[in-house]
């Protein structure tokens, strides 16, 4: 079964409306105040209206597309398993995010399985006090076949969507699609409407690199797809090229002149490669788009995305300074979002990041500022606490190496776990044996447990024991024991440059698939020398070649952690998790 | 003796001005163009206008001031020795940068010593073919004492600053320095007459948390000390709360309604902890501002600062857009600080941050998009070379078991080090045990030997060897020898809960000071099984309080780094360098 993230409490109950149904929703925004942003939290109740493709009720809503499953997977190393892609989507539709794109049904079986499985199991319930259920996208490049799995996958939603798109730039058009501009409009009408023609009645139209596209030839092809059934227009700055103004101008440009664009809802999709993608969504929506296409952390294709806790923090605070504007995030998410997808694409998140950071409240626990002693708004804008940002010793309950399963999963609960059954009773003497070992059992090392234990894909190799010896005088020797999926122990040993040199090679002597090892990182998850280390690694299989999105050919990569007081263990343990993720991958796509 | 960077040999040699003379410098910078950005690299040549405190003779023309050494050095666990800040003024300089903020002298006798070196050796010569000499500032309150040892620290350069600021929002005033505005401004204006009274013709002038003050008291008090002889006015957005917009507007209304303001020139500080500080520094600039305030890599307090790399490489990118703005910035030198920054501060960089990360240009060895296979400007705006960025393939020279010294001096050369003398020994002997082991030396496995053999503090203790056993199925022990400063042997043996553990108790049985291990990270510097590991470390001593900025007390942190490729080598090797900067930096301080 998998781990299923619970409700963190929320520190306001709703106010909900007696005569509010399923499909009236009751929701928060704080109203921002320039001087005193956090002490003047006055909580204003605002109905999250209801959804209708191509109209927002309120014209001060915009709404939360999250694209961390489709364009943050593309990233290097990524890759996640369906198991992994469905967690993040319930975390998603707990959030609050109104669409989330799970994915590109025609790029691979296995992304339409997961598109499919997210369609049927977050499409369908309400993850939230309030009822909402979010809309599941699937994106299509501008053919029936594309268009056809797209819809095959998401058809099974409340509120499904197909995501088209074709490039309208000069450069794209000649090079890439060699195309003329005719052609490139006639392709994007036809399968606009083609998808209308399935029963979609929910379809968003991109023209890709629109940043660099020539805008009378926006105008039009926008036009044509309005007429043709679109219902949302998406402006992707693909290649991060534009800054704030110049972005924000190509909103309200678009805005003005294209024909029937009051009938459709304008989007944002900002890259992040000169560091400029929040801002420029921010302007995007300044300037009239009511979707903005964001990624958990920024994740993305080269320098990412625009990030969904920049731009939604940023709503939050300064929303009435941008006309009022404002979402239906519920931000105590945000932190637990995070880390789930920091952990799944194996893409961290540096200490300086805004919002998410280590550092980004450090002032707290680390320097002490004369300041912040004397009064926490001198130099905090919003606190810890509104993002679901919870310290270790503000929480109620401490473990030790006494306490029992309950209080366990008590404390996991408190930390936004829902865990059950045998996961919970494998965890429990995972962390009795730490407890035997260290004092102190923080918030950390237990996520760093749950990490371990119960993110883990499904099992085709289990790690049972492994011993090394090393150092400067003589030769590092590893000797692994492994269990395969019929109970059956092999072990081998290996010599190598240094204990996990070896213990790899040891373990790729049971296992006999050849792998490239492309990372290898690993950090301790709490302070002091007896700390929990935790290991990432990313393999691709060597001489394997899977189609990427846009139609070139690339190795797929895997990526596997895993925690252990001692960092050959946790090493290992990282490295047939990503070999299980590869291999259960490859079962499943037979 | 420091290694020093050497120059990358740029790819457009200089185009001189036949009557230039030491002052009349050449610089360059790219064309933009938006179809087809870096296609017409046309390129323009400027001079770098003569160095005036109070006046830029060329209104395009844009100061970049660089606070890596004094805000970014604010950050948790990023304390750097006096060699490292050394280094990193010294690299600052050959990009180009007009004004390095070295240090804030007040803080400690260390810094003080810091800045006062680089003022003697970075602020009297010429780092690149242009003969351009940076301004060195130091940061002060507004007290005598700190403009004292700001100026006893800065003197010394040919261009020397003083930085001195004040908090002027009403929560400051109220709540952190109990003042009334009166007392506020009386005592801005005293202390900027008290520094031009020294002799100093060259003062900065903050206005603290600026973006949270009143408008009609911030246009008074930098009126009253542009009168009282300030030459520039940063404006700094210190808990990061403003959004582009706005802060244009904030620039626009100080450039309109300040009293005098045209006799000086104004500058952007923007904290990032919205994620906007770029975004709102090159709106500051587009409003008015003619000097940046910035970071390498961003990094700075919580969420950092604007980076220097974004924020350079926009105008760069952009200049046109934003009335044909340029900096004097050789952007070919950015990676190497970018590195050098993350190696020395421990501050380690996203893989999708935006000009630096390692995905920044990773379609080129990653996803070979259809696209990019076509034509290299569908996906890329800037070409990774225009950075500095040279992939290992590209370069002339391959290295193996049988290079010598020459050919491993020449390759350090062509990837921007200048190593000589033992040091170039003693990475030799490191290179060739690596060689032995390891197919193919990659230029980051140079890179790594170079941070570990090189870039370590002065030596207190030297690592010897270290043994270890450790696994599942027994107790993990270590024995540990280093190697004192008279050249004494010392050996201790200690059991752990894993490798780590039990060698770092071994260090400690020897080194005898007690300290706290902070953070501890690994990552390998290349793909392969075979990879150097290198792993850092941040430690800080139990006990120990030292005077912070704002006048709280906190105990300073410190990192190390060590390659190899052994794991628990690597670990060792880096608890060391820890151990020696913090007994250094102690031995210095009295």
């Amino acid at each position: 079964m998998a781990a299923s993230l619970s409700h963190i409490p929320t520190f306001f109950s709703p106010t909900t409306n007696p005569s509010s149904t399923n499909r009236i929703r009751t929701l928060f925004y704080f109203k921002p105040s320039i001087t005193q942003p956090h002490k003047s939290f006055a909580i204003l109740c605002s109905r999250r209206p209801d959804y209708i493709p191509h109209h927002i009720s309120d014209p001060n809503y915009v709404r939360i597309f999250d694209t961390t499953l489709r364009d943050g997977e593309q990233s290097p190393g990524a890759t996640m398993t369906t198991k992994e892609k469905l967690d993040i989507a319930r975390q998603l539709a707990k959030l609050g995010v109104d669409i989330i794109e799970a994915g590109f049904p025609a790029s691979s079986e296995a992304d339409l399985e997961a598109v499919k499985l997210i369609a049927k199991e977050v499409g369908n319930v309400s993850a939230d006090e309030n009822g909402h259920v979010p809309v599941i996208c699937g994106l299509a490049r501008c053919n029936k076949n594309d268009i056809d799995k797209s819809w095959e996958a998401v058809k099974h939603a409340k509120f499904p969507r197909i995501h088209t798109f074709i490039a309208t730039s000069e450069i794209h058009m000649q090079y890439k699609l060699k195309m003329s501009k005719e052609q490139v409009i006639e392709k994007a009408r036809s399968m606009v409407a083609y998808a209308r023609s399935l029963g979609c009645n929910d379809v968003e139209f991109s023209p890709e690199d629109a940043g660099r596209s020539e805008r009378e030839f926006l105008y039009e092809i926008l036009g044509e797809v309005i007429k043709a059934g679109a219902t949302t227009l998406n402006i992707p700055d693909t290649v991060g090229y534009n800054w704030p103004r110049e972005f924000g101008q190509l909103i309200a440009d678009i805005k003005a002149n294209t024909p029937g664009i009051e009938n459709v809802i304008i989007s944002t999709h900002c890259q992040n490669d000169l560091g400029l993608s929040t801002a420029n969504t921010l302007e995007g929506a300044y300037s009239g788009a009511r979707q903005l296409e964001v990624t958990i952390n920024g994740i993305g294709e080269r320098a990412g995305n625009a990030s969904l806790e920049e731009v939604v923090m940023t709503l939050k605070c300064k929303g009435e300074l941008l006309g009022g504007l404002y979402t239906g995030i519920n931000t105590r998410h945000i932190v637990m979002a995070s880390k789930m997808v920091e952990e799944y694409s194996g893409l961290m998140v540096q200490p300086h990041k805004a919002i998410v950071g280590a550092n980004a409240f450090a002032h707290e626990s680390g320097i002490h500022q004369d300041g912040m002693l004397k009064n926490r708004n001198t130099y905090e804008i919003m606190s810890p606490e509104d993002i679901g940002l919870y310290r270790s010793n503000e929480s109620g309950l401490t473990l030790g190496k006494l306490s029992g399963r309950h209080a366990l999963k008590s404390k996991l609960f408190e930390l936004g776990y829902d865990i059950d059954g045998k996961e919970l009773n494998d965890l429990f003497w995972r962390f009795k044996s730490v407890a035997e070992m260290k004092k102190v059992i923080t918030d950390d090392d237990l996520v760093a447990l749950v990490s371990d234990e119960v993110f883990q894909p499904q099992i085709v190799w289990k790690f049972g024991d492994v011993q090394v010896t090393c150092g400067t005088l003589g030769l590092s020797t590893a000797t692994v024991k492994l269990i395969d999926s019929e109970g059956k122990e092999h072990i081998a040993c290996s010599t190598g440059t240094g204990p996990v040199d070896a213990a790899y090679k040891a373990v790729d002597l049971i296992v006999k698939t050849p792998v490239k090892l492309l990372e290898y990182s690993m950090s301790a998850v709490t302070a002091g020398i007896d700390a929990i280390a935790s290991t990432r690694v990313v393999i691709n299989e060597e001489n394997n070649q899977t189609t990427q999105l846009t139609g070139g050919k690339n190795a797929r990569s895997y990526s596997g952690t895993g925690a252990s007081m001692d960092i050959v263990i946790s090493s290992v343990r990282a490295y047939v998790g990503a070999l299980n993720k590869m291999l259960g991958l490859k079962m499943q796509s037979k």
